[in-house]
């Protein structure tokens, strides 16, 4: 399988599987590949002739602060993975490639749905996000593209931002992949020690908690929301970031638990802050 | 020739187009078309199997003050034009179809570029224009794109998209188109009375004499540009919004004129405001 680094290169390689008639499945990753990327790129290549998977740890949706310069990286491991699981190519572009100096064009969902939950702790993020995201599919065009809705509001801006830009292209939600204890797969996770995954499973557990009470018929969001912050709070390690429960396409606070919600959570432990989330039909 | 109101119609005809092989040219107009836009469209005829020309007052790039009610529309003599020019097909979407309700997705070309010359009086303005350009090249997804130099700014800050947000797209300048008396083609002459639009010659006289300048040696900016200011001066009904002489790629001040240079001006006479410029070689 061919690593390219170019978008001249990448580019071509598609002209050419296009020109054959193949159709494009599309999974843009920062790499330090995990189960949760290697099941979008298995059913990208159940669902297309011809997959690409680009691995970019993309500067411009990480804060001055954040993990930018830390966050793990290893380029051959990931091109074995994304081979096994089904790639035809890999696409990992330089950041000058990317963003060659003077760069200064920016796309931007604005609203409420960008400036909540992730948003309010990370500013500019999801900015970098939207920008790279158009970057990308610009230049691979492909017919389908593949999200996992770990991040939720990552996936819920992206769709959005296709809508509203007319990308011809679909965007394929999948579902969360976790470990057997129910830990969300993250490349963040590798920040944790061992004390520290320990005390990150009561994430999933508070929200699996949180479901079972609302299918045993709870409906206020406050109540729910309260009750997974004091689980939280009883692992010594945590800091919460957030804990909201909103309508999983808009993002919108509720008043009451009906319909498509999301309940989703940040949460600082160590030095890694981890999100996990919840998404369910009431 | 047909006229298309919905982004499904159009992407269903070019598709046809493509798949039969076709290029396509695009030429975005606000509509009114004048001999500027009727060159566009036929320099897109003679380079592309498939013209596609776009009629739609984009909202979204005029301010609150502006003229966007008012601003003239004839979609029947537009199609009649577009057509006998060369065009294969007319999107003309309702602001509806291009921004439904809670549209929220901006594009936006940062820095200097946008913010001189006309961003300083339009605020807003670009943001809008690079926005529904990025929604059209998306619908459209043409292999070549036509704009006419007279908005020399528009121009550069859309190739600095085009190249920065990776549109797979060739943006074709075309040269201004002027009356036999020099006035430059546009939509918003129509505002002129007949004593406006006779004053509304010092613009291009000014810029004609500042080139005659410039050719005889003159290499100081500040100098052509009080020139210009003073000549526009002795016509009692200009209001000189800006005269700037600037480097035509990046729109930067100069400090001397050499290279490609970009003389720009834009000037209120009566209800109509005016710009007009002249691109050199030094």
């Amino acid at each position: 399988m061919q690593i390219v680094k170019t978008i001249k290169e990448i580019r071509n390689e598609i002209k050419r599987a296009k020109s054959s008639g193949k159709s494009i499945g599309y999974v843009p990753t920062m790499g330090f590949l995990h189960d949760g990327h290697i099941s979008l790129i298995k059913r990208a290549h159940k669902e297309n002739d011809f997959v690409v998977v680009s691995i970019f740890v993309n500067p411009t949706q990480f804060g001055p602060s954040e993990d930018y310069e830390s966050y793990p990286r290893d380029l051959n491991r990931d091109a074995n993975l994304a081979e096994k699981a089904g790639a035809d190519i890999i696409f990992a572009p330089s950041v000058k490639e990317m963003y060659p100096d003077g760069f200064s064009t920016y796309v931007k969902v604005y609203g409420n749905i960008s400036k909540k939950l992730c948003g309010q702790s990370r500013e500019g993020h999801f900015k970098g996000v939207t920008t790279v995201v158009s970057k990308l599919f610009n230049i691979v065009t492909p017919d389908r593209a593949y999200f996992g809705q770990k991040d939720a509001q990552q996936l819920a801006i992206i769709k959005k931002m296709v809508k509203e830009l007319n990308y011809d292209i679909e965007i394929v939600p999948c579902s969360i992949v976790r470990e057997k204890n129910g830990l969300a797969m993250s490349s963040r996770n590798t920040y944790l020690n061992t004390e520290e995954r320990k005390a990150a499973l009561i994430l999933s557990k508070s929200l699996f908690k949180a479901k079972e009470m609302i299918e045993n018929g709870e409906n206020n969001p406050e109540k729910v929301r309260n009750f997974i912050i004091e689980n939280i709070k009883t692992e010594k390690l945590t800091e919460i970031d957030y804990v909201e429960i909103v309508n999983a396409d808009t993002l919108d606070n509720i008043d009451k638990i009906k319909g498509k919600v999301l309940i989703a959570l940040a949460v600082k432990i160590g030095q890694a802050r981890l999100i996990d989330n919840i998404q369910m039909e009431v």
